[in-house]
């Protein structure tokens, strides 16, 4: 393999010749091999905006002399930003260092890629330098979180779109379940009648406040500390930098940055990540809920409650033919679990900073965009693999109504509580259903009593 | 002792003759006997609360025809809201049930203190019924998340105070410490030069996000589902009275709850709680943060970093004289882990529910009061045990800004990377500091050099 | 109210004239509040027997000269052992320092009753001091480590017993329910016969493995500091003393205690008590697992899986008459998620430790020793509250398995997978059961079939 | 592309046709693709050792009629369980289905690969047949928990000779620093002497404790299911098979498999996951806390405690030349609370199982072999990359010893504790260490002095 030779103040490194990488980029490949994973792509993407408004600012301040360079340079952050040199950021998610190396890492594929778009050889730092050129003015300490909020934000949006299109689905399915009365049950036990659709809305009305919750939290990652450098004094960083950094990356990416009034706390603190996977952890708590609901209603079919029927997806089992399994809502879960572990990890990682950093930044950036990430394809698994194709099983719904003394509870008002209390008594030891025992009593007509068991009855609030 | 006797479908049991309570509270007692404490006494009083808006509604309705009754129940609410009958709420914080046994305590407690203030013997349940009269159009599943929602509000008010005289402090050192330039930290390791003052704005910056975090939570616990009786239908309520008791119970308590437009939802789901009780866990991270820096800027005193004294509160070893131990922030760290964990409790049991009921809002009740008042107890601690007797050690800061080489970094915009860099080398060769070997060299006068680190340079904001 | 007034270095400060504990304890009172609930009341019971092994030690080292003074501190010890003066540990169970306000307020205690026993005044330090006496050649770092071990012992033999009694009670059931053949479930599926019995001689086995390491656990337990004073060094203390304190304390306690070879290390960490918590959790894990099977099976009755009865324990409702709700597995199973949180703060708690000391053991103590016994009521609620009393629904059992398309599985081996497939999809579609399918296509006789939903057969490993 | 067509009960699919893979996996890759992670690689090759075992059975119990087929089928899966087939093993981590898809996955892959092996084309299942062939007698809910257990026993050996290299290393240390005395810290606060060679010895000690626990941990792990089946009752497997699969398996791996007395409980519980993950997790508590020692103990270099020095591996700052972070610690704690989290989602996952089956063992899978990489990566990084290369900072510790009032410990034996106590406060007042104040005082000479702050001393147990 041709090699070149890079240099660091450790000393030197043979790098492979053509790699857009450079030597701190190969020493954090051999110091970080913890899990195999690469930091984030999003998490590339969003330092390439961040690279390219500095760079946009450096030049227009005057700070890069040779306009083709600077083109080159803003042509390379482009390309990250767009995603296509993603494959050469390759340092490990959980890097020590609090994101230097990825910095790093993002710094050199940066310049050399700009070298080549000025066709000259990777390596030629005298020509474009990743700590002079890329680097200037800037620190892995404002970048990086910068970076890590961006990339948020970007997943945030889809994620709140496909959590608009659960709720819909569950909306839709509202409507189409309205008619169909069943038991309602507390604490898995029989309780009240209601309806299936209502229980769809209570779903869609859950998702809807996981929706806006999630939309609000831009807001939670909009201030950022650019321009602080090191620790947020701005230290080395021109008055005008700091200044126009962030409006720059406003602009470029269409969000609602702001520079922080204290730049140095927000270059300390990670509580901000601790909010948002806190409002990430209840959207994963309503899907958790929600999908065991799911996994409750169609068990059976026949020994369980039954009364829908989810889509199959796959084949279920090798034994016994035809086992359909809840695998849709059983992978939800799993996502849903894994997003309430990475909010402990998120936790942990923001509570340990110490002074003017939190070294741990890496551990948080990786677990809260895999949130982000895990979320959004368990709502849209959710959705287009499951409540889409829902189907209800009518007759199993009205046979439970039929057959349980919940339904005792709708003739109260009509029969007084003591009458009801006798008549449950009766159905249980003749084995006969409430239905049955009443009209046989002619306590009510058929007419009367199958109003009480109609979707409007039912669905009719108080009296 | 003597007794009287109670009965309800499983049978009679003996009550003692003088309690306030009744046989569910007494089943309960024997049922659940986990954690030894009982519901958390802010609970119990804002129960009281939701007991007078009901009772009151339920007057004006017409559903109480005695005057002198009704006026007995009222004044018992009150006094149950007032605090005033708390021991008799006795059943275990982590009852099963979904918190059917608070509210049953409630609805005896109150019932039989209002036959004390009729001059009636307690038990006598003809004349005022807990279930018919106390708990008249009302169910655990509406008035218990209710009840909760209110104390949480309540509590939110109080924590909200106390992080506000966190911050305060704070602010009152950052003009106290304004002068004092030091050695700023990143990942441990000495880095660049920031002031006292700005570690102290720093740490009342965060706090001031905490504060208005908290301050917004009301805002997610406002909306209830009083009325909405077993699964939020309000079967078994009138209309009048599902629509009134909210605004009632609004009015009395001074807060701003609203009614819930999809009852039956909010009668469900938890995961409101979830998103409150997360952020209360930033604000944990946050006073886990800054203690820790406490304990570190404190450290030594001799052998460590030593640029702060914690106020003494206690002796702190037997074997070293003097010793004095940094035990509030100590405990301050210890009440936050607890809040945090106690968030891990939240989610499981948020994300636990079933269908129309989450059955496990007692743990979800006992874990989120607790947690609003450790960090309550805690901000007040660290606040008036610990923060506001702080003083700064000024020598020991401006002995590490001379003793360490951070202090390079100050000279760089003045002489150059490359110059400074060997004069890193050369003071730590021959153990001189950086000052000294800049004037022996004639780099810089004593007046140039002492000018870079005056507070008002170093808090200078880029160049 | 009646003082006296005690000194520290910190100044002076007024005791209730007759309180047992002195200024150490009065001054932790003040500055820690943070949960209103006292140490552990088991952890002052052990800290009096290490408290005890010390003081005859120390006597038989000749250091107390009077033989009376030293009686009446072993028999204060002894008082403290057996439960007696543990009203007087007031210190919160949060605190700061390690632990060293427990030690102080345990040393107070101690000293004062003693002082009673003499017949002298409280406060009377000359005659006995806290310090001195008391507090001989020990350290809170290792005392309270100490303590804190041994109380988690005499709670783990609890703990056996109680998870020992849910397991023979499983046991009980596996008989009595040995014949019922019913469907078994994957994932909330129908999947292939088996019997109820079975299903109780699982959970009795999971029961039986948590048994096995729960009492493997004492082992994690016995190796322990004391004498190791501060940081493990013996500082202060005699050898002799180091070499018999432990022996002394294990013959008190009839435990298996041993001396840590290496006493820094056994100071400093606390692992060993995240080994704990961990098993710990295993049977939280199987307690929620099994409740929530419980939980499942009973769900109806008629709209739910119904297969088992559990006894009722108290009303469930004030709105359906006659509903009874699993509210023992409920508390088993929100205690059991207490005892997982718990698992949580004892490991942030430990993973904090710094340097010679981990400051954080009071965290660790309460969050072990609630585990401890939370574990205990559970186990022991479940087995007298809840598995005693269950029955089956044989009826429904029955029904379940003929009516299920799952006893198909059953099938296969006797007439082939095709015909089987066969067979299921004309039950669906005729809405018959695979029963009188099979005996109207005279593929099997009556006696055959009902031969392969035979409990033995059902039972068969294999074939 | 050109495809061959695959059919299933739900429809007919096309596959690319060189793919080893058939339509069930196909179909999960379309419904789970939540992580965008495969399964680990370890898990793949732990079935195919699974699956060999289960096919050496079938061929020696007659079920493979024709020796050349069951010669390829074996060859694939030992190709699999070498390695060579993990690219082909393509289903989500995060999959439902209870490992459904995996196994499917790796019989479609093994099928395919035989029938390469015979030179026919993939898909000509009626050659060899994924299910009826490869799966033969087997069961995900057998072969998956199985191949679990498995693949973390090969981890847990591989984990237990990384942490034994740490281990050694810090021996190394040991002996290297046994004659450094330096002040040793409780709280953070100055407390008495020890020596850095003992610090090391703590460290050695305690991941001394982890290694035995790992190691005991295969125990835990051996105990298997494989035979039962679906849900343990061995249904539809010949007994044969069922007692000699573990035996051969085991014979096969090397290690102590064993085959569970009862299946049902096996298949169903997933709380040794637990047991097993709660050991890996106080492993990383001792990670953690050493790491932070480590980063204590290197902190400023010149305005922290200084005492130690860690090997450069890379640069780390862009602003501050020679500035060296603790990098490796760093990384070492990030991957350890990584672990801690893990642990919530086993924890969480475990005790979600239902009735006869646990369907979230994907989740635990994917977390507890995770959790085994990344703690034998973190010791062998912490090992290879930082201890062994640390030095020691004598000066620093020397300067601390004799700056550091803490001295005086060393000094109460000899000179009394109120003497001492005035030194204290002299030496303060003065700005004087305690020996230059004890030698003009003559209270000693130099030479007693120094004697008491020798290793040997400061290093003996007790007095």
């Amino acid at each position: 393999m041709k090699t070149r030779t890079e240099s660091d103040f450790i000393g030197t490194k043979e790098i492979p010749a053509d790699a857009l990488y450079g030597i701190h980029t190969a020493r954090a490949l051999e110091n970080f091999n913890l899990t195999g994973r690469p930091v984030n792509r999003e998490l590339v993407k969003a330092y390439g905006w961040v690279k390219l408004a500095c760079a946009q600012i450096n030049r227009e301040l005057g700070y890069f002399k040779d306009d083709e360079k600077a083109g080159a340079i803003e042509r390379a952050c482009h390309e990250m930003a767009s995603g296509f040199l993603a494959d050469w950021v390759l340092v490990d998610a959980l890097q020590g260092g609090a994101g230097t190396s990825t910095n790093m890492n993002v710094n050199e594929v940066i310049a050399n890629r700009a070298l080549q778009i000025l066709e000259k050889e990777p390596g030629n730092y005298d020509a474009i330098s990743p700590l002079d050129d890329i680097n200037l003015h800037q620190s892995t300490n404002d970048t990086y979180p910068t970076a890590l909020k961006l990339a948020a934000i970007f997943l945030l949006r889809k994620l709140e779109q496909a959590v608009l299109g659960l709720q819909e689905a569950f909306q839709q399915k509202e409507k189409e379940f309205a008619h169909i009365v069943k038991i309602g049950r507390t604490q898995l036990q029989d309780a009240v009648l209601t309806t299936l659709g209502r229980e769809m809305a209570a779903y869609a009305e859950a998702f809807n406040r996981d929706r806006w919750r999630i939309y609000k939290c831009e807001e939670r990652l909009r201030v950022i500390n650019l321009g602080g450098t090191a620790i947020g004094s701005g230290l080395g960083a021109p008055r005008q930098f700091i200044f126009r950094a962030t409006d720059r990356l406003r602009e470029l990416t269409n969000t609602s940055l702001a520079r922080a009034e204290n730049l140095m706390e927000n270059t300390q603190n990670a509580d901000v990540f601790v909010e948002v996977s806190g409002i990430l952890k209840a959207c994963a708590t309503n899907l958790i809920k929600v999908s065991n609901d799911l996994r409750l209603l169609s068990s059976g079919p026949d020994a369980g409650f039954g009364e829908i029927n989810l889509p199959p997806v796959q084949a279920g089992s090798s034994i016994m033919p035809g086992k359909v399994n809840p695998v849709i809502p059983e992978t939800v879960i799993q996502a849903s679990m894994q997003v309430i572990s990475n909010d402990q990890l998120i936790t942990q990682a923001a509570m340990s900073g110490n002074l003017e950093l939190n070294p741990f930044l890496p551990a948080i950036a990786d677990a809260l965009l895999a949130s982000l990430q895990l979320l959004e394809n368990a709502a849209s698994a959710l959705h287009h693999k499951c409540v889409k194709g829902m189907t209800a099983n009518t007759d199993k719904c009205r046979e439970h109504v039929l057959g349980s003394t919940a339904i005792i509870t709708a003739l109260i008002a009509k029969l007084g509580y003591e009458t009801c209390s006798q008549l449950a008594r009766e159905a249980k030891n003749q084995q006969k259903t409430i239905r049955s025992v009443v009209l046989e009593k002619e306590l009510m007509s058929k007419t009367e009593f199958d109003a009480l068991i109609l979707p409007e009855t039912v669905n009719k609030l108080g009296f």
